[in-house]
């Protein structure tokens, strides 16, 4: 079975056991609208790829960490879109969850998959009990406080915002953990696995601000332009549009070199050239790219 | 050290690492904000009490189980309180987390809260790692869905509202957490201690029903009279009050008599009756009680 479909395979069982027989229908139908048709699941792929390069032992444990991770990060969209936050109406190209189904089950629906994300990794944890604390503390490390999403959306409501901590913490930490817990779910070295997760992470972080200044919303499936408009530091304003996509192929490039030498590498490299495909807007992608 | 020093003094460690030197200071202050002072901290005490009954070993994965409840109360309290739901401007006897510090702070605290709870257990499960799936689990299933506190709240959010869910879901779930995470914590059996959660779950619903009807806002520091304004059924008004309170000491009379055969049943005992002195609102306390 490929990638892509044991992790949505894996979601669903998650999914289906959080909508069984006694729960309240609403916000069970709103964590599913949440999940599915997802994006390009681009964190729980990686978490993957690198539990594959690792050598796969636990497979069931590398799916759930992959999906724990996913879960996190739509619960982190969830609650961005809230009116007191973006005020986003839509998202992955649909209305966004709390304009679907107002914002108390919007609100709940986000705290059902954070609560979820974590059961899943338990109920996968059994089966290597010895990894299971590894995998949660990186995994809430990287979603809670003081440097994980949390954390980085947190960042907005402060007077003085430290750029470097906001964008490694909103972005990067998620994509830094993606690596490190597929090498801790497959038995592996998870800092071996750092580096790869820091690069994409920034490289993702480059990627989202060039969306969010060329792309119009009906190319990428939500608003645009919010970095401006929330007077928000970004890269293409630092280094100007040339400058940042100079900087996300050397971070992309730098990433596939830190792969460290194993069975699976090839794959792997095919995983994040890939994903690093859509990291360029269509507006923008220069024709010798 | 006693009960009440050790949860605080567990909750104070998490805390105090979750504000840690990169922390967005203001989040991190929301979070302490929600957390201290607490309320009388009946979950935690549950979990240690009978944690203590089994035995007692590994302690430090007992309090970490008791902070991680005690964190998961104080989540929902935070989300609870929200515009968007029943809009509080008190908890606690003070300003509640959304009127002290704005929506997207409270949003974000109640969701780092979450998360710092399964970071807590995890961080303790290694002192005994086959126990830590079990406990988050077990902790997870009373937070989010389909049985747990979200799934509670989410019971509001439906045209028609299965009552009996409801009130197991809102509020007994994470009591009958308690007994049974204690017990895993300890190395006990977590089945024998259930019956004892479920009772003081269900004592405690019709307690706070009690006091909604019962309590001026300023006697409990949350505003009262919610069930009725928001047509939210109730004890009281299934019961009558002279019925509820009959119910009520019932139902602690069950609980006290459920408690499993054990070396520490006498201390578990003076626990539960401690907690159910606060069960009855002052005003409406029987003369010969």
């Amino acid at each position: 079975m490929d990638a892509g479909s044991r992790i949505e395979r894996t979601l669903e069982a998650a999914l289906a056991r959080a909508g069984g027989e006694d729960a309240p229908p609403l916000v069970a139908s709103a964590m599913r609208y949440a999940v599915f048709p997802g994006g390009a699941r681009i964190r729980p792929r990686l978490a993957l790829g690198v539990a594959a390069a690792c050598g796969g032992s636990a497979p069931g444990l590398a799916e759930a960490a992959a999906a724990s991770i996913e879960l996190l990060h739509c619960a982190s969209l969830v609650h961005d879109d809230l009116p007191c936050f973006d005020d986003a109406s839509t998202r992955r190209g649909k209305i966004s969850v709390h304009c679907a189904f107002g914002e108390p089950l919007a609100v709940l629906a986000g705290d059902g998959l954070i609560v979820l994300a974590f059961e899943v990794l338990a109920r996968a944890g059994a089966a290597a009990p010895q990894r299971l604390a590894p995998l949660v503390t990186t995994i809430a490390a990287a979603t809670g406080m003081p440097n994980g999403i949390v954390a980085g959306q947190a960042w907005e409501s402060e007077p003085a915002i430290d750029l470097a901590l906001y964008h490694r913490a909103k972005t990067g930490a998620l994509f830094s953990a993606a690596t490190r817990a597929g090498a801790i779910a497959a038995g592996g070295d998870p800092e071996a696995w750092r580096p790869l997760g820091d690069y994409i992470g920034e490289a993702y972080q480059v990627a989202d601000d060039l969306h969010d200044i060329a792309s119009s919303a009906e190319e990428i499936g939500k608003p645009t332009g919010q970095d401006a408009m929330h007077g928000r530091a970004s890269a293409p304003a630092l280094l100007g549009v040339e400058g940042a996509i100079d900087r996300l192929e050397e971070l992309v490039a730098r990433a596939i070199a830190s792969i460290p030498p194993c069975e699976g590498a090839g794959e792997l490299r095919a995983v994040i050239q890939h994903a690093s495909k859509r990291f360029v807007p269509k507006s923008l992608a220069r024709v010798a790219a």
